[in-house]
């Protein structure tokens, strides 16, 4: 089955693809690899999480927001390579988690990007990760997530 | 025109390649990537814009400190490849904004390295970008910034 | 003499590979380059040291929590490459340090990372870096050290 039919399967429908809050684009192919920018989570157009976890929102919120971030990390690694069929593993993820003071629990939250992978790319998902708090990400997201995968030739 | 030459049009002079603070070096090449160290405002050799932005330092402070910090990485990126000319395409920045409490507008202060980006290089300067805030930087630094751009062969 | 051969000399045992905390992979090859999670301090599978450095740690302790997170991240990379002979650079590190408010000495913390790799790899070792502080980190781990090198064909 290929990712894209996995995709369908699975009921999974990519946003449209985030417009740069800024003066850069969604996502850079360089060679083989496909680099994102950070994407926070949006959600049909709307900031949908926002604060920080720990206070203002719960780690299952926040591993929301972290899949929010990764379906729109996706929608940009489509919108670049014609289809998620060209992926051929994903690399890695960067996951900045907007931390409430004493809230160490980065890698919980950084699982709803991860999972996803997973779901959607089986084996070619598996990816290294960092998960780190930020003291304040943009807009007040709750997390930032970027990307790297590399596609077939 | 050229990469240089638009630098010459610009009246912008790259300042000397930084001198890394510790136990490394100011950029490496690994195939047709250069990834840089992550530059500080160092403007003349003294670190020029420190402080928290949102409190120390207004938005537009920030954004000439990231431009400070672009313009290093650009040294580096000149220094290892001879010259800017060489730079196929800037693929990402990475920019760590020093943020007092509740400062949320790090895309804006991002800019002033993405925008560089696009004075000098055009199309080629499209980058994907993450801007993030962080609690504390190198020396009280306002904004720190890693660059990858890809050469030609 | 082999890079294997001088952490012999050096009397460095690399640690097992450290098991993810959560739903990913220690490392992934993509091209030439070996890309490595975030690592946190584990030393004899404990983690070693926690709090924020500034407060909780000094300097010093916070470096070797640093090279600590890079003894991990070079298992990663022997466990996946077969052995560290195979690098050709190291080309990157991603350094954040659990940081006090007001802390601002990251670059002599990562030097404990960056030192490693200048013992063990010698030239070869020499590698882009940033520091960066972060407001918290997984665990409550000191420091974090993500990695990249390249291979040799």
């Amino acid at each position: 089955m290929s990712f894209e039919q996995r995709l369908a399967e699975l009921g999974i429908r990519l946003p449209g693809v985030p417009r740069p809050v800024a003066a850069y684009v969604p996502g850079v192919q360089a060679g083989n690899l496909v680099f994102t920018s950070g994407q926070i989570p949006f959600v049909d157009g709307r900031l949908a999480f926002q604060g920080k976890v720990g206070a203002d929102l719960t780690v299952e919120q926040g591993k929301e927001a972290a899949r929010a971030c990764a379906l729109n990390a996706l929608a940009v690694v489509r919108d670049l390579a014609g289809s998620l069929d060209r992926v051929k593993r994903v690399v890695k993820l960067l996951v900045f988690v907007n931390s409430a003071p004493g809230f160490t629990e980065q890698p919980q939250v950084a699982n709803g990007a991860s999972e996803l992978m997973l779901e959607i790319f089986g084996d070619a998902g598996r990816h290294a990760r960092s998960a780190v708090g930020a003291g304040e990400l943009p807009l007040n997201a709750a997390v930032e997530v970027e990307l790297v995968v590399e596609l077939h030739d």
